[in-house]
């Protein structure tokens, strides 16, 4: 094996068993020397991909969003037009709860170093703002190709969907058993593309 | 003054004091000693109304949501039917956000609490699940009297908006001067509100 494979694959090890970690102990909790054990790394070499907890814990972050990223884009891409693009993206939050709630702990993780290191903050409002401009864009092409009512703010729109989408990871979250979570996911936007679709008067 | 009038200013100093030391150092960075600094009461005091910090806390957040409760109720009860008495609660929604965001953060901390601590947990789930209940039975009622769409399932509408409440607020209280809040607040309970309401096929 190449030195530059073998060496990708230690980084992708160590962020499989810091996403783990973060998840189950939040940020606190968790330590680069519980993250090593389980990702059966060396500390020389955890140190060697990442400077501190936070930079793993900042790498971690980036790449969940990208990903999520790169879904919206292609969903953009492959719908005939824009609510039927959203009616899509609604199907993959459903499936970020369907795939259990193993993974949901981390945006509390997220959030929680959000509040309180600059850091961390200006990573997460930076995608925060850039999923609200990715959907106002979207929703103004929506209305110039007719799939949108002509009323809606695009602006506002975005906003509506970025923090339901929040809310209910946040809901879901903290209360799994309290709802079968993927069908209030599904429902819930459902309301609110009934409320962009162009009504008859 | 009686004793017991004294005693219940006290009561009500130390949580207000609480309420603002947990709003600008998170639960952890609270402390006893320095909530009662603030309220200008002996630490005597604070141990005769509440066993522990954590008691403080919870006694704030079930406050916090009864109050919360009342108004809903009361916007209920003045509304001609259930779609203007959901124009109203986004009214109160929205004057939370326009009171500034200075009250904001002690949701973080609630959130942060319930996520760790069990019995801050089945609080904020307790009344999470009630608000809920309560938007679930006002949606029914609206199908019924036919100010909401009767293709509209009430759990999952209800879902949706206390959903979409709990992220405005995360999202409000991460970037404060991302967005002008209140009327994003207004703009998006609209287009939830559209997508509820009974339009012509």
């Amino acid at each position: 094996m190449h030195t530059q494979q073998r060496s990708e694959e230690t980084r992708a090890q160590l962020l499989e068993a810091a996403e783990a970690c973060f998840s189950e102990s939040g940020y606190d909790g968790a330590g680069v020397s519980e993250i090593c054990r389980r990702a059966g790394v060396s500390k020389g070499a955890f140190y060697h991909h990442f400077s501190t907890k936070q930079a793993i814990f900042l790498e971690l972050l980036s790449r969940w969003l990208e990903g999520l990223d790169t879904q919206i884009a292609r969903a953009r891409q492959n719908a005939p037009d824009v609510l039927a693009a959203l009616v899509t993206i609604a199907g993959m939050v459903q499936q970020v709860f369907e795939a259990g709630g193993g993974r949901l702990p981390i945006f509390l993780a997220f959030w929680m170093q959000a509040a309180r290191d600059p850091a961390a903050w200006s990573v997460t409002v930076g995608h925060y703002r850039h999923y609200h401009a990715l959907f106002a864009a979207m929703i103004a092409d929506g209305i110039a190709e007719g799939s949108i009512a002509p009323t809606i703010q695009a602006d506002a729109a975005a906003q509506a969907i970025v923090s339901l989408g929040a809310g209910l990871i946040l809901q879901g979250l903290l209360d799994p058993q309290g709802a079968d979570w993927a069908h209030v996911v599904g429902d819930s936007i459902h309301i609110v593309l009934e409320g962009l679709r162009p009504h008859p008067v």
